[in-house]
């Protein structure tokens, strides 16, 4: 809906900053601006300064590619961590994912992307020299690729498992097949097929 | 989800700031937090001074109680509107929807709220005093009460409606009934049940 009064600059270059948020279109845009301003004035000085902070102060860990403030990240540089398994995700939302399982103790590489030749991102933007250098470290054993189970997240899968193969690593996929908790009838067809040929001896 | 992984605080900041628009959970808050911060730092950096720009520079209009960068808006002090009809909305976005009827050429108040007992927002709170203030200004005519058919909206109607009608101004509200364009399968029946009394002779 485009606004038919003649809305003030201020308001209109709110809009259209919001709406470089991911999902967000110019009705939430707009619903999001005015709400800030009419409701949240104290919220809207907190993002502003949220923004500038992280900008500023947000660089990517020397080690695995993720979000931090230092040079080395905590969970790169926490003693505990298994150093011979190494899990390459896609974003920091994966790795959270990934570590919300418990089922992890090692490693992480975030790409922060996958390959996707339509979007111009290949191996070059994604820096996949990087990530082999990160994994033939000399400690590390094994590569478990966690990207997406998209055709995306697939093709980055299978560039980097070539890769990493080649240098005589040990590399893994997750395992492929139904969700813990769900009811057949509403799982999709290609998942039931995965499930099939994977099928386990119990 | 909670983040399982330490995230770095100007990161944390970010998300919990984000999480103060409207219809933002912890989940989409982290997902624009790492949009920006990865894929448009530019983006983050207009968002930044957006918001402080509005939060500086808006105000609202001292007739019709929008958003404004002047003492009055555009609207308000636009010759060509008819001063005599008075349009009573609750947000600037729903102004915007009236608009786009192309069905008005009055002038507006928007209330930037609504009865909403609830949340102890009452007359009180929206300023009523104003709002009837306005509207006796002598050359308003009719006030068309266009809230919402919500509870909510047909209290606040219902509220201006009695203090309106007591000061001998003609006060009107927007027509119910069944959408334009809609097949009345799929209208609900309250919408039906109204559209049913109000019918009107062809």
């Amino acid at each position: 809906m485009d606004p038919l009064l003649p809305e003030p600059e201020p308001l209109v270059s709110l809009i259209e900053a919001l709406r470089r948020l991911p999902g967000v279109g110019v009705r939430s845009a707009r619903r999001m601006a005015y709400h800030l301003l009419q409701h949240d004035p104290q919220g809207a000085d907190m993002l502003g300064r949220a923004l500038a902070g992280a900008v500023r102060d947000l660089k990517h860990c020397a080690r695995c590619n993720s979000f931090s403030e230092d040079e080395v990240c905590g969970t790169c540089s926490n003693p505990k961590r298994d150093r011979s398994l190494l899990c390459i995700v896609e974003t920091p939302a994966d790795q959270n994912m990934i570590e919300s399982s418990h089922g992890y103790r090692g490693l992480y590489y975030v790409l922060m992307g996958r390959v996707a030749p339509l979007e111009g991102i290949g191996p070059r933007e994604l820096d996949f020299d990087r990530v082999i250098k990160r994994a033939t470290d000399g400690e590390v054993q094994e590569v478990i690729l966690a990207t997406n189970f998209t055709a995306e997240g697939e093709t980055t899968a299978h560039f980097l498992g070539e890769a990493l193969g080649e240098r005589g690593l040990r590399v893994t996929r997750l395992a492929r097949g139904v969700p813990a908790g769900s009811e057949l009838e509403y799982v999709d067809a290609g998942t039931i097929a995965w499930a099939l040929m994977e099928r386990k001896i119990t």
